[in-house]
């Protein structure tokens, strides 16, 4: 008999049918003789409708009103409520005793950063009584209690950071990720047809690719689960399909160089001309960026005419305007330069734990866009991984053959 | 400066527009310098969006299971969450600051009978701080908390209980109930065109109008208003007109001898032929009556042929089916007689405190009913109310010929 930790997201529990569904996944789990605690998500689309309601109501007098962060999370907590109780009463009609257990209930203790809130602890609440006692217990995700009793939220993909919590907390034998996709794959298999679904990966290597945008799961949770050594399996919640365990880097996962390729469509290219050639001026760029709340991701710098420095650097679509904003601004206290949204861009990666005792990954990345006549306008590198930021129509092509290049199909 | 207790309906805040309509109110009232405290509902049909998923679960397997009672408390409290924000965050729009206050944050502390808990105590909460620092408390209606701490939920029109408690809790200086009508009238307006909205009412009256089907507010929350003697204002939250107010009986109010009419169409008749006529044959059958929830209204025993007694009695059209099943029960048990529903019925009643110190009312009602040729089949009365049961197709004449002859339109 094992403790299992279940997760089912938004669309595994859409509506009356989903949650049969995963009731009946449950009851499975139950049958095979296991103890399962499962975190549920709001009802797909729930959120957003609450979203919506709020910002309309924030916007009455004001078109830039943003809602109250306290009451945001007052008001987003009912999404989960609701889809705990559901799939208690769906266990029940299965004749699998069962209780709902609200984050505050389930002991989440939480930071009183509003939206935004940091699990500080897990006590499980009376959650361990109820497993012995032979009950599944349903825990709202995405929610806790802080310290100063109000209802907080995680903030988006809060629900797996719940779920590997939980069973960090529990001290459970296995976390489950039920999810809309497979597993994770090595590349994305809407673009790269012949991608294949990976058995194994380090955290090291699910967190860079998490972060290129294979959004399988936020890195919150992926961050949580290697700091408290919490392995988990993402799996999907519509077949019966194995799906990929994460866990800590096992010497046998060097023998892969590369473990996937990952692909990013959503940057903009910003240059900055004619930065003034002082020491700091970069840096100030870069502070005015980050007061701004804008990630940068690659950057280049060359000295241009007359000594004049040329910075380029990319950031996510969304945060173009309020990236020339925040630049321009501090360019003109400066006293020179201009900023200038240059085009989208796309970024491949390929990420690998593997690379660290390889040679010669990124000639071979390289060679292999050269060959497909892939022009390569920015490079950045992490221990396991290498990016390369090229234009944007030749994205797929690009993913498909650096994915063929190093054999990632076999 | 008074402080004053605002309830608000589902139907008052049942989309956004009707939430900015409410906030505006309660602005309002707080320019004119009061404290306000705010009881909301769930949005209009939410509740009942909440019940039939639950339902649709819980008959997965068998088309007559239920959801489990504490799941549906965990369920249904997730309504007035979303309103209690939504309506915070319409007031901050306004420019008024707001917090909101779940059931169990305010301090309503309840039994543990989940879907109808009764309230032992209200504490408040911070609710008293949170006045004295100026801000407007939006307080979740219809929940609670149990000694379990779990989420309790108080039943049909448990908002008003919730208003009419907090204003106890609070000792605040008016209770304003709003909802969808404009007040309590003299007869219902949609059959008696000239009905009038009555100025005063004591509770006494209320209860006797509304367990007589003017649905303006369950009897719970008046009752519990009579017992802690929370003066409150029954008023739409469509247009600005004064309401009814309800209080403890003043002498001024005896002078009037009516005050309303009320009509339930929604009684059937049923009839115990050849009950066996041995001493608590009669009790036997409203025991099991009882036992099964059934609520009797009016009763006739006569002796029947053969010194068998035929025993008539009202009851909801709803419990017909369950009234006759446990009568048969019994009977065959008792070895004699016969239940059968007879039809449907309409009951008209008269109420008014004043009835007690003034003769001849029930002869007055009589003859305006002889006048207009309306047969009295049964005949119940109580210290301020007298009831008759009449054929259902009389009922609508009837309320306006008593309407008419008691003069109360005046």
């Amino acid at each position: 008999m094992a403790l299992i930790v279940q997760k089912y997201g938004g669309t595994s529990v859409k509506d009356v049918d989903r949650i049969r569904n995963v009731a009946q996944r449950i009851k499975q789990t139950v049958d095979e003789g296991h103890q399962v605690a499962v975190v549920v998500s709001a009802r797909g689309g729930v959120t957003n409708e609450l979203v919506t309601r709020a910002r309309e109501l924030a916007q009455t007098s004001d078109p830039k009103g943003q809602p109250d962060d306290r009451e945001m999370d007052m008001l987003l907590a009912c999404g989960e409520q609701e889809t705990i109780a559901l799939t208690a009463i769906a266990l029940h009609a299965l004749g699998i005793p069962a209780i709902s257990r609200l984050g505050s209930q389930a002991g989440f203790k939480t930071d009183t950063a509003h939206t935004r809130a940091r699990i500080r602890e897990i006590t499980g609440g009376d959650i361990p009584d109820q497993l012995a006692a032979g009950k599944v217990v349903i825990v709202a995700g995405f929610q806790g209690l802080s310290d100063d009793g109000e209802i907080t939220t995680m903030g988006r993909g809060g629900s797996d950071l719940s779920a590997v919590a939980l069973a960090a907390g529990l001290k459970a034998d296995l976390c489950q990720i039920y999810t809309d996709v497979e597993g994770v794959y090595t590349a994305d298999p809407r673009v790269v047809p012949n991608a294949r679904k990976i058995e194994e990966i380090s955290y090291e290597e699910m967190l860079e690719l998490a972060s290129m945008g294979s959004k399988v799961m936020q890195a919150r949770a992926v961050e949580f689960a290697q700091k408290h050594d919490v392995v988990f399996e993402v799996r999907s919640s519509f077949n019966h399909n194995p799906g990929t365990i994460v866990k800590s880097e096992a010497p046998s996962m060097e023998d892969v160089v590369v473990s996937g390729v990952a692909l990013d469509k959503n940057q903009a290219k910003i240059a900055v001309s004619d930065l003034p050639d002082k020491p700091g001026s970069a840096a100030k760029v870069f502070k005015a960026l980050g007061d701004a709340n804008v990630i940068v991701d690659m950057i280049v710098q060359n000295i241009g005419r007359g000594g004049a420095a040329n910075l380029t650097f990319t950031v996510s679509k969304d945060d173009v305007h309020r990236a020339v904003e925040a630049v321009e601004k501090v360019l003109s206290e400066m006293g020179g330069g201009a900023a200038n949204y240059v085009g989208d861009i796309a970024k491949v990666s390929i990420v690998g734990v593997g690379m660290r005792s390889h040679a010669g990954v990124a000639a071979t990345l390289f060679s292999i866009l050269a060959d497909h006549e892939v022009n390569i306008q920015m490079i950045s590198t992490s221990e396991i991984r290498i990016s390369v930021a090229i234009d944007l129509a030749d994205a797929d092509k690009a993913a498909q053959a650096v994915h063929d290049g190093f054999e990632l199909d076999q």
